[in-house]
């Protein structure tokens, strides 16, 4: 197999020559051609989707449901390509140019990362979605899809393929790895020399897998083990508010808060409240002791509580007696994702901004915005949890890297 | 030796916590404290230098000179920590702040990126510049230098670090490794959860090693395979100033010239010249068959010369008929560092400059001018060859991350 990844490689390469020098204009017409054929050829997609969603027979219904495609959920892909192709174009911009000692004319021009790779379970439209922020952002992407899907996957990426050839670009710029085998997925975390970062998108188990196994750089998205910190001056309406929206309004994402730290000043006056709106929607909720004593009925939390992920309606209680306190219990066990504090008192949000180390931390609000659809970006292909290179959602900006262009009148060196 | 990595990457991120909440006044003075230690200390400093040296009989002149510590050299270390101290602080600022359709404000600010890990080879003067560039973008260091500058390193690191402790700074913030086994350093790249980037300084061997074996994020720095294309449209006496520039003016280093391109429209004419010059400054040439064919006496390349980095007065020359194959050699060949194109043609220096992919891409001026201290920067931690998170000479700013901080005032996700 590493030959055919190895070849896919260099196929991937040479399309991205061109595709760095297609103009915007050319860009967006493959966009919009590419989301033309996604409708044009529904049926052979939903042929395929039924054919893996017959040898599907085992799985949980959860699973099942994000492998499933609609005509409305093609439709939506294929909406989802020409909002893309209407966002700014990223690449060419000079973030800025200056003059050095020397005379030189020294500027600072956004271009395409080069090859990406994405890493990806059974979800159909994360082809679509992964190509489409590639391809505006003028890189070659190289997928790799759960083998629960591979064959929606593979119409899919024929029919986008089929368009880029229709439009005379070159139909590597988007290319699916058939072979869904572990191997392969390892030989392809190791494709150094041909891709430029490779982005896995899926649970734990997959990110964890490609962190410890790259060779490639790696940008690690998604766990979110969120937190919800209120304060001891923190409105008792809002906080309700805002920790059930960051808990409820769709537990399974990572930007939905997992935990709940409340300050003992508040917590008997407090907790009572925001622990019967939660069990209104459903929440279990698991305390430390003191919660538990408060709100009786509470499981009472173990010490793996704290660090799990449950991307389900449950949510752990923990009461603290400082400010000082729940800053450090959220940095000792949140996933560098989204923190958020309810309070009133200036100093008191200002030092929770500061001293957290998140991706993004907020005062007076929900979790649930970290998102690169309500931060603005217009899509995103994930949220970095790490520190290089981008951090929190990562829009078409996040998918490029720069370039110094000098201009000289035949400087040298002193 | 793993449990101690991991107390060392532990105690990295206590000190990063104060650290990062340090004054830009207070890591000012740290550093000034840190450049009066090295000269107040200097006969400690001196003595285990000479120790070292008394154990490097076996080692080139050049690795010696290296190696070797002077009075001057002590000084001229801690001159360069004065030097970072008065550079603007990167952390804290805010980007860019706007505010969302929710009416969140949301801050893109500057953060250190946490605890950085420096592997390089036996240049003690390394251990001051890295960690006065890690300690000023609010960033703990994790050193793990050559073994043949161990004691050295141990006299400078202890130094640095009892400045520290006397200014009321976590001395963890500079730590050095002082095992320096192969298996300990294997097991740094593997220390994923404290590191959360390690750079690399030195050779290709060690470069490529951290590459292959490293877990944690790695910045890849410093190979430089740079090329000079001589177009049809260039000034033979720019040509000649540039290309000698680019080569001699110091050859060891990685913006170094070591290939020259030239259009054959110009090569009868402009080779013997650029030849001739290069000669008297005792650079080898070796040719492709057209070069060989004009200027006789130079040595035939082979193959493996195109990819191959001297670092020497050695320089290989090939003659191609277009700009379009002059770009398309250095693309296949080079290392994605610095390439300069000598032209007075408008069309072929714009397109040189878009089709070229490497870090820094110039018209008519030397590529030794990538390097921090001339980019305007005011230092370096060293020059990276890969497109994630930075490109080209990195300065303070690429030793940050950011982080979203956002405002709300009771805002939920609908």
């Amino acid at each position: 197999m590493a030959s055919d990844l190895t070849t896919m490689g260099q196929a991937a390469q040479t399309a991205e020559t061109q595709l760095a020098q297609l103009s915007t204009t050319q860009r967006n017409a493959g966009l919009t051609a590419m989301a033309q054929a996604l409708v044009d050829h529904q049926d052979v997609i939903l042929a395929a989707n039924q054919a893996d969603l017959t040898s599907a027979t085992d799985l949980k219904e959860s699973f099942v449901d994000r492998l499933t495609l609609t005509a409305d959920r093609i439709e939506a892909m294929a909406e989802g390509m020409r909002q893309v192709a209407q966002l700014p174009d990223p690449i060419g911009s000079v973030d800025k140019m200056w003059k050095n000692e020397a005379g030189l004319m020294i500027g600072k021009q956004r271009v395409p990362l080069g090859v990406i790779g994405i890493i990806f379970e059974a979800r159909p439209n994360v082809t679509a979605d992964a190509a489409a922020l590639c391809f505006k952002s003028g890189n070659a992407v190289m997928l790799r899809g759960g083998k629960e899907a591979i064959q929606t996957n593979i119409a899919v990426s024929d029919v986008l393929r089929q368009a880029l050839t229709d439009n005379g670009v070159d139909a590597n710029a988007i290319q699916l790895v058939h072979d869904t085998s572990h191997e392969t997925a390892s030989e392809m975390m190791a494709l150094t020399g041909y891709l430029d970062v490779l982005i896995p998108r899926g649970g734990r188990g997959l990110i964890q897998r490609v962190v410890q196994q790259a060779k490639v750089p790696v940008i690690e998205t998604g766990a979110g083990n969120c937190h919800i910190y209120v304060d001891e001056f923190a409105e008792l309406q809002m906080a309700i508010d805002i920790t059930v929206n960051a808990k409820v309004q769709r537990p399974s994402v990572c930007n939905a808060a997992e935990k709940l730290v409340i300050h003992s000043a508040v917590a008997a006056d407090y907790l009572p409240a925001i622990a019967a709106a939660l069990r209104d929607q459903g929440v279990q909720l698991r305390g430390d002791d003191r919660a538990c004593a408060i709100v009786p009925d509470m499981v009472a939390a173990t010490d793996a509580d704290w660090d799990e992920e449950y991307n389900d309606l449950i949510m752990a209680v923990k009461v603290v007696d400082s400010e000082a306190e729940a800053i450090a219990h959220i940095n000792a066990h949140n996933t560098k994702h989204s923190e958020a504090i309810i309070t009133d008192n200036y100093q008191n949000g200002q030092r929770f901004l500061q001293q957290i180390d998140a991706a993004c931390v907020y005062i007076n609000a929900s979790t649930r915005f970290t998102d690169g659809f309500e931060f603005g970006f217009g899509a995103e292909i994930g949220i970095s949890t790490q520190k290089l290179h981008a951090r929190g959602p990562m829009g078409l900006n996040e998918l490029t890297s720069t370039k110094y262009i000098i201009y000289g009148d035949g400087q040298v060196r002193k």
